[in-house]
Order: structure tokens, then sequence, then C-alpha cells
């Protein structure tokens, strides 16, 4: 299929009657930002053999590349507007394969009632897809990795290492779980759940000003959250959320670093305490406090067991390159 | 070097003291748009072997990357903002490649008063970018290739096929011409010169809603335009702006075919003309009338010679996949 057709055929329908997106017959979009309102945009890239394998199929590869973005803007505590992808198709991408992915596509469209507005294709030695998500905050309110205060509790949505389980699951790791249980962790793997509406209270109501997304694993995410905010955490291994209890301290080291969670890590200050718990039950969300930010000279994480002696932290999750 | 470090010690310095960008350290931007103004959005992807080949450097591919992707803003008349990059790196790109690319995008930066605000880095089999590239314009202004007009003249700036030489040269073809005449060809391959004062003032002057950057070639582009606003075109070879004179005809419709011009080519209502010859003269720019639009049936190009014969047209430019 050329080109041309394939953003005739599947691509327009996911940008239909959407004045910005021009059709996608042009190579530019065009839109307007409500007045009191400013722009968080967010950009990633997905590499066949690095992000994701191509015998996933379509429609996984899709849901998880937008989600993961959606999550970039869920961490900005944004509504989400538009998208636009950029598409670089290896040989071994068939048609059957695009049709899913656009489908992948349109269903979280709906879902979080975003629409395409443009891109740009080309043909590729290995697929990649890159995409820039855009959404809107009100003015001058902002949610962000920088934004952490001394004594901020730390909290954390949903559980750790459930998406790692997932991935270990799919590569064929050995375990005694349940079909269902790895059922439920093969879909915390494709299908992440960009925290949105909970990053949209958090910033609405002024809970938190600092929030990060967990893509490289709880303990590198808060410590991005640490040398940004310049300040250091101190967290509690039997607070953190898991899947199971009582797992071994490796394992449970290993979870924290996976990454792929795609919870929301953020910090509240701590007169704030008690609406998170009711915002949790409104949403019916699981939010964990697990430790606070503290002024210390280095950025650091420390972390303790239940007998609160410290344990030595080494892995601190995935780096790139 | 890590993906951390790379940021840290080169693209920062891109972003700096510009509060969009967050310092890099976010996974979002976040900027407001004037209240009077719209967002202009566009988004290109270049892959090493297709777009660019690693030998040509750094600072080239750096520089003809951005180019583009303001020639997209050129064609809608926008002022450059800010952009993203995505950079999927590969093995053999080295410090010094990056160290290059990023004064190439440093130089277009301070040129085009731009500044980086975001992207995403990452390993990858083969070397790729993503450039996500933002403009404003005033609200409810249009340049857009769907804009085009029964009888409008059709304009094109600077000429026709330069680049496309300049890249034959590159690629070892055999020629007679000298030294400098070879790199005039080979610097309008590498470094394209993005049209964005022209395409400003077509805009805020109102004279003209259609326009297009010839990225795949004059023919490709302009049947993009006819496609778009459902018209057909009638052009004229001897109007068409070659470099050299009395070029045999295969040549001359190689050059209308080889794309990568990154000049604008725009129509213009009939009573304007006056009004663009004066603007070419303001700006110091050549700027040549090819033809006009009509309407017919089918969105063609109908070429015609200086003996008004027409001539048949089979290639039109360039298509990815």
């Amino acid at each position: 299929m050329a080109e041309f057709e394939i953003i005739e055929k599947y691509f327009k329908a996911l940008a239909s009657s959407n004045k910005a997106a021009r059709n996608l017959a042009d190579d530019s979009a065009q839109f307007a930002v409500k007045n009191n309102c400013e722009l968080v945009v967010s950009k990633d890239i997905f590499i066949e053999d690095i992000h994701f394998l191509l015998e996933d199929g379509g429609y996984k590869i899709a849901q998880k590349l937008l989600s993961t973005n959606l999550s970039d803007l869920a961490a900005s505590g944004a509504t989400p507007l538009y998208y636009m992808l950029g598409f670089g198709k290896s040989k071994n991408i068939d048609e059957k394969f695009i049709a899913e992915f656009c489908k992948g596509l349109r269903d979280l469209q709906k879902k979080f009632k975003i629409k395409l507005i443009g891109g740009d294709t080309s043909a590729a030695p290995k697929a990649f897809f890159s995409i820039t998500i855009f959404g809107s905050v009100k003015k001058n309110q902002n949610l962000a990795r920088f934004n952490g205060c001394e004594n901020d509790l730390i909290f954390v949505s949903g559980n750790i290492g459930d998406a790692f389980r997932g991935l270990q699951i799919k590569l064929g790791e050995k375990n005694n779980y349940t079909k269902s249980q790895k059922n439920y962790f093969l879909n915390r793997h494709f299908f992440p759940t960009p925290q949105i509406i909970l990053g949209q209270n958090l910033l609405a109501k002024k809970l938190s000003k600092c929030a990060i997304d967990i893509s490289d694993g709880l303990l590198a995410d808060l410590r991005h959250i640490c040398k940004n905010s310049k300040l250091s955490a101190e967290i509690f291994l039997d607070k953190i959320p898991f899947y199971e209890k009582n797992l071994p301290l490796n394992q449970q080291l290993k979870l924290m670093s996976g990454g792929d969670d795609y919870e929301l890590l953020f910090t509240v200050d701590c007169k704030n305490e008690r609406k998170i718990i009711n915002l949790a039950k409104k949403l019916n969300l699981k939010l964990s406090c697990i430790g606070f930010l503290t002024k210390k000279q280095r950025c650091e994480i420390t972390l303790f067991n239940s007998q609160n002696q410290q344990i030595k932290l080494t892995k601190f999750g995935y780096e790139h390159f």
C-alpha cells in the first residue's frame, strides 16, 4: 500500500470531523487554545524490539503507545486534546497490522475524547512510532516533577510492579500464577491505565503540585522527583503497594525498579492527607502513602524495612542507550 | 554516554532560559498561546539512509532536519515558536556527531528565534529523528493547500531542482559544473531556506490563502494543491524557474519531480499579482508565476511548452513505502 492510500483508508477516520486536523491533507495542524488555558505537550518515541515486539500485534501496540503518552499528560494534570503520529513503516508491517493498530487508537480516542490531527509516515528499516500529544491546563497551574516540597508526603496510585510481572510472563518466566492472575498481569503490561482523572483532580483541587508517571520504575522516577526538587526521599517497604504480600526483598526491589507501571507518583502537603484519602474513595482508586520528602545534602532515596532498618539501594530502574 | 548525560551536556543548552521547556527535566512542556493567536503544529520523521546519510555529519543533518520543519510552518504562514526532538540513537552515533548536531540546531535556533522545549531519546537499530514544531498565526487566518480558488495564479519562490541537482552531485553524478556551481547546488541540498518571512507576508497581508512547501517535488506538491482544492492546474514550462536555461525536456521534468526544494508554492487572486511583484522586490526574493488554477473534472496538471503544446506527464515525484 502506498503512503497516501494508508492515510486515506486508515488514518483519516481517526481525524474525522475535526477542523484542527485539516482532514490530514496538510503538513500542519492548526487549532486555538482556550484563553484561560495553557498547552501541555509531550513527545515519545516507541521502537520495535526495544519498546514493543511486532508479534504483540497492532492493537496492543497502539493501545500501549497512546496510553503511555496520555500518562504523560496525566502527570501534568492536563485534559487531553489531540495527538500527532509519526509512523516508520518496516516491510513486515502489513495491512492487517495497520487495521488493528488503528482500531487500538480508535478505542482509546473514544475513551479519552481525543483526535488525531496530523503526523508523518515513511518507510523504515525497523518499525517505530512517535507520538506528540497535546493537552490543556488552566493558566499558571503546574503539576511537575520539580515542585516537590520538604515534608511533602509521597503517594502512588495502583500497584507497583504488575506491568513488570506481565512482561516477565510474556517473556516466558516460570511461575505458579493461575491463568486469571497471568491475564491480569499481562493486561497491566499491555494496557496501562493513564491516570488522567487523578491528575486533573490533583491539579484542579490544588492537592498536589508535584507528580510524575512511573515509566522507568518507582525508584528511578522518585529519584527524578528528588533530583529536580532538590530534596531526598524516605520511603517504607511495607507501605509500597505490591499485588502480593510477603515477597522476598530481592523480588520487591525488582518490582520497584521494573518500570512501565504508568501509575502516578505525586507529593502532597501533610495538611492535604485527608483530602487525598477522600479523593481515593471518590475516584475508587488505590492511593498509597509510601513516605515523605526531606531536606538532605544529596538527592537520595532511603528505603526502610518494617524494622526501620535501612536497605541499601543500587539499581534505580531503566536507562536507554 | 548515558541518556541523561547527553540531555544534560548537549540538549539542555538548546532549551536554556525558556520556561516552557521546564529545563528538559519533565516529560511535558507547557506554554501559553497569545489570546489572539492559534497554534500551528507540524511533525516530521527523518530516518538514516532514507532521509539522510550519517556520513553527512551531525551539523548538516541537524540543519536540514530543522529547516524542513520550519518550511512546514512557512507554508502555514506561521511565526516559529518552539520545537521538540525525538532522537533514536544508533550505536554508530558518537559524541562528536551529537556535538555537531546540536551546533546545527543552535545556529538555526538563533536565526529563527526558536527554542527546544522537550522530546524523547532512545537507543535504536538505525538512527532517526522526529521533530514536532510549533508556530502561531492570528486567529482565523489560514494558509493551507486546500484553499486554492479557480483562476488563482500559481507562484513559486526561488528555483526548482537546485537541491535535487545537489543530491545528484553528492551521489557522484558526472557533470561539467564549476566547483563554485557544485558548491551552490550542494548547499541547496544540505541547507534549504525555510521561506518563513514570505509565508508570514502572504498570510498577514492576505495575498494568498493557499500554499504548500515543495518537499515531494513541484509536480507532486502542485498536485496536492489541486487535489485538496478540487481544481486543476495549467502550467508553462518556460515560466518554471530553473537555474539553467535551455535544458532538455527530460532534465526539466526530472527537476520538477525531484523534491527537497523547500520553496513555497502558493496561489494568488489575479487582482493581487502586482502586490506579489512588489513583495518580491521588498523581500529581495525571486517569485515566479508559473500558471493558474482552473476548474476541470479531474484534478490534473496540464503542462505546456513554449509552442503551447501539451507535454504528457507521468511521474509526479516521490512517494514513501
